[in-house]
């Protein structure tokens, strides 16, 4: 194998090691073990079990960020369910891993690794302020998406601890949950009510906001 | 002075300048002059600037998790209400430390001070659930109080950078999600949907989640 062709199978054994158990549990000569190589080789190509996290890490990151893209096209309450289904499908790959990512700790809260999950943060943000039609968002839709976004992430953590309610539920139920925090602010606020009804226009009857709304209705009567 | 005084003069001047800057830019030589000290009179109390950080950090989480206890008088949002105004007394009082504690990074992130964060969410749960009258919550229960208490923690942090929304909308804004939050789990499950029933019959006319459903209804009109 050429460099970088090893490299990049080292990162793919090492990614699958530290997504099944906490990476601090995870030692180098269990990564050369499982790449078949040894220990001192694996030394050549990372100068120590960080480099090599970091490097795993940038790979899942990379990975995580491109499930927030999703075309431009029907219901937004249907683009966002597909969203948080490929973000389940994440989560549930690398449930270890992510949580001792998420919970922090001398193994895993390096200054690279904050940005690197601050770098995933942001281009979801993105992701949704685009399908969102927003360029310049004001101060209470941003808070609306960036506080989703960590909704989104706390959900599956304590999803995480146990799984003890269903993932496709909670699939839906963050869906929803957009839609809940995007008109408790517009309850409050007249730009934000505009743009609520702007997102909501071609919500289909069948789809996930108007699924709440009627489910909504029944609890109240 | 004597030796515990000391130490408590002291972890009193550093939680002050670990609150006002990040506090990987608070030195020793700050603190002993703000405490009216040497720094080797420092270095007698505390072994390194770590054990003092964590020693403040231990005072504000213990601060913190008082202003989650609320007694068990009136209707319930408005109780949800007074500690969301107490949590963010404290997150003004503390905006650049709590910023940095909470975005982690080598400086703040250790064993010790994730286990203070996780503390203070615990002392949070268990009061919350307390006003709810549940003493052996249900999964779905679980995740909406414990999501929402995270995103308590991530919209203080949005507000921190910048402060472009009022302190007391969000203030208000956080009980509405706590309900809508509870109302989206209910609309999916019957057990969720009689918890929230019993929660909000006491709730007055004007009350915050009365308030809420007269804007909703309002903004969908």
């Amino acid at each position: 194998m050429g460099v970088d062709e090893r490299r990049q199978q080292l990162i793919g054994v090492a990614l699958e090691l530290f997504s099944r158990r906490s990476p601090d549990e995870v030692s180098i000569d269990e990564i050369a073990s499982a790449a078949g190589i040894s220990r001192p080789l694996v030394y050549h190509y990372f100068p120590g079990k960080l480099s090599l996290y970091e490097a795993a890490l940038k790979r899942a990151s990379e990975d995580l960020a491109g499930r927030f893209e999703e075309p431009q096209e029907g219901p937004l309450g249907s683009r966002l369910l597909r969203v948080m289904r490929r973000f389940f499908d994440f989560v549930d790959d690398h449930g270890p891993g992510f949580s001792a990512l998420m919970r922090g700790g001398p193994a895993v809260g390096s200054t690279a690794t904050n940005a690197l999950i601050d770098s995933v943060r942001q281009a979801a943000y993105v992701q949704i302020l685009s399908h969102l039609r927003v360029t310049d968002p004001p101060a209470r839709l941003e808070l609306v998406v960036r506080s989703w976004i960590s909704l989104a992430e706390s959900t599956a953590l304590i999803w995480l601890d146990g799984r003890r309610i269903p993932r496709a539920e909670l699939e839906v139920q963050l869906v929803h949950d957009f839609a809940a925090l995007a008109a408790v602010s517009a309850a409050q606020d007249a730009e934000m009510g505009a743009l609520l009804r702007e997102m909501l226009k071609d919500e289909p009857a069948d789809g996930p906001f108007n699924d709440l709304v009627v489910r909504l209705i029944s609890l109240a009567s």
